[in-house]
């Protein structure tokens, strides 16, 4: 009887997970971040931390391991409603992928962030979030220069990542030859290559690019956990076409706290021909649950460029 | 035994709500509302009686009474299928905000209607819907003037509703001093501030609110229900920034009945140096389910400003 | 004591199923397709084979047989995240539709396919997919002028079917006569009528359409199943304001083999005064799963117009 009863209660709970599946075959996901911002010499503003988000995605079990998945991403400004960069980007500027995924690893084809910086974010300690992000990770490089903004991805591109072999993970994008937003890609295929390893306390990355207009940058980026404290460092080479280059670089240090993290860091831009920007941040992220913190952040920039403080206080919420 | 074939399927039940709540953090919601209007002297046109809305929402327990909420919504034409102003609008018009509610109250930042505008529709009979709206509720007073349409919301602003205590609330939006479409917001910060009253048959609001240019609105709004039907009544104050002021007020009726609502109503909207705009506003909204209705509606316009009637015909449904 | 534990777990059953449904009255739904396109001449791009969706569909049970039912979709261009384009197109240009169903048929009001246009791809073996497409149904006619893109639907329109009877059914779209994205439709109301037919192996329409700028468009299609090969032909005929007509017609075969389908097709389009533009197709689609494939096709276009072969690489993903 009672197993019975039990084989029952089993079988309804498959068929409610089925019902729960079939549902639908799309994951709805995001970020909503918004908060206050002030700048040295600027007025109170309601801006963002991080990157607000509403994505679309799916995975579809082929059999054999096999998977075939798809990510659509808008970006938008929480403060104003509009799509970034005031409507002008594309609507899933986030991320538009379809692909499939198995033992041979997964390959993706449409617009995302390149081999490269995708993982970059992970070597900021403010995860390119808040006021207090160094910006020193990446610099003043853009793998897309087709647009003002937005040059973190390829479009018109084809995405490959290995399995991941004792930590390692090599990832490759190459992009067409098409014009973008009518600005043609003379020579040769944009491609980004990054070998990323993380195992145990460390974890690094190498990686290099050439952009659509045929910049190239290369990067070295390393974290290292030591009790509570992941020490993070960065440095980077972006080479123009012109032959002028800028030298990043950036070390910090993510510290978790009873109550959530203290982030700390100093990172430097340096072009060639010109002085260095240095910033010092520091920021206090509060964890109300793991979907939803409070956050409160400073910098400080000195040197060419834009000098100043800038301080936030906000709220990051994931769904 | 049967109450452990209870037990069980108790323990079952728990895991389905379980699975269902897993599926997503995110809630779907939305508006379609089209049919015919005929505007006397021009073509018979397919149009909205309500505003078309596709939303995105959801709300976290953080514990303790804490709730982290969030909420997207886009607006568009379901004629033609662009967003509204023909796609001049932000993608996420409606509303784009994040906050957190609590013993406290509940806190929001980003974009919506200010504390002024999300309540006054309520006063309307026509809940600003159809051709019978008597658009005198807010008559010609725009809250953010710094874009031609969707002048009732601020962008870059931070909302606050105190808890409803013996049926009282006060609502508090405020906007940053950020320029907004390129329009600077010269000298202060736009306010807005409403007290709301529910309990019994009375509902009430008093609001005063100062726009992103500095024209002010005051407003009086009362509803009274008597049997199957609820009275409205509007009286506002619209007072340019050059001293010009307009006199708006309406009354009206929305009557229960079987298959569900006569609406009717008579408004008026009076600039101090120009003759009134009036009209007079019937309705039928016919209940199909909770969720379904169609509706018919004529109004007519008579005084200065456009004069002539209007009829339509048309389905709204939410999801 | 069994059926006290077997009627507890239906119980449950039906508990898990309200509350799935209760989940949503949304479904989201759409196609990601994306791959390799070479043009002879020109380079080898990222593209699409299929339209890219993203659709938010519901239906409402009002009892009686009685249904409410709506539809938004968004089209986007998968290589680039932006929507149709270039992001000119309306937010929902796929269809943005709200209606009845019921012993009556169909009735919807909104923007979507016309009458015509809606069955029509059912006739091109490709399905107006890939590279291998004939665009030799519809050939040059557009339904919408008022656009120089996104030309097979209406906007502000209504949409009736009949119920289907006896494997007959007639489909009529009106829309008023509004202008459009600033283009007066002078004269008359634009429509589109279709009669379809499907029974036993033979499927089969008859269309007839007037434009938005009073074009003509007749067209008739058949196809026929004999064993694992569906036979399809379409002709048509494309009648300008001007008087001068195009003629259009097309062969093809969609044969199911054990892995997908292998599809080919023989097209012509012929204007008036001009020489005739041809097409000869040839496809493999590899079914991975019911929702995902990989296409491959090659065509040949000659005489008039461009002349050229096209091959495409493709993975098409629906969810």
């Amino acid at each position: 009887m009672k197993t019975s009863a039990l084989a029952l209660a089993l079988a309804v709970l498959t068929a409610c997970a089925g019902m729960a599946q079939a549902e639908s075959n799309v994951t709805i996901y995001g970020v909503l971040d918004a908060g206050l911002i002030k700048n040295s010499g600027g007025t109170l503003q309601v801006g963002k931390g991080d990157f607000n988000r509403l994505g679309f995605k799916g995975v579809e079990d082929l059999g054999g391991g096999l998977k075939a998945t798809f990510r659509l991403e808008s970006r938008f400004q929480p403060d104003t409603g509009t799509t970034e960069a005031n409507g002008q980007r594309p609507l899933f500027q986030g991320r538009s992928v379809v692909g499939l995924s198995g033992a041979f690893g997964a390959v993706k084809i449409g617009r995302d962030l390149t081999a490269v910086q995708d993982p970059a974010s992970d070597f900021d300690p403010f995860g390119f979030q808040t006021v207090g992000t160094l910006d020193a990770v990446t610099g003043n490089y853009m793998s897309d220069t087709s647009t003002a903004s937005s040059g973190n991805r390829f479009s018109n591109a084809v995405f490959y990542s290995t399995p991941v072999v004792h930590g390692f993970q090599l990832n490759i994008s190459v992009a067409s030859k098409e014009p973008l937003n009518g600005v043609p890609i003379v020579k040769s295929n944009p491609y980004s290559v990054a070998a990323t390893y993380g195992g145990g306390p460390l974890s690094a990355m190498l990686g290099y690019e050439r952009a659509t207009n045929e910049d190239t940058f290369l990067t070295l980026n390393g974290a290292y956990q030591i009790g509570a404290a992941k020490l993070l460092t960065s440095y980077s080479r972006f080479q123009r076409v012109n032959r002028v280059h800028d030298t990043n670089w950036l070390v910090g240090a993510d510290i978790a706290v009873a109550t959530g993290a203290v982030k700390l860091g100093y990172g430097q831009v340096k072009p060639e021909n010109a002085g260095a920007s240095r910033q010092a941040s520091l920021g206090y992220w509060h964890a109300l649950s793991k979907r939803t913190m409070l956050y409160t952040d400073a910098s400080r920039r000195t040197g060419a460029g834009s000098s100043g403080t800038a301080v936030d206080l906000g709220i990051h919420h994931t769904f």
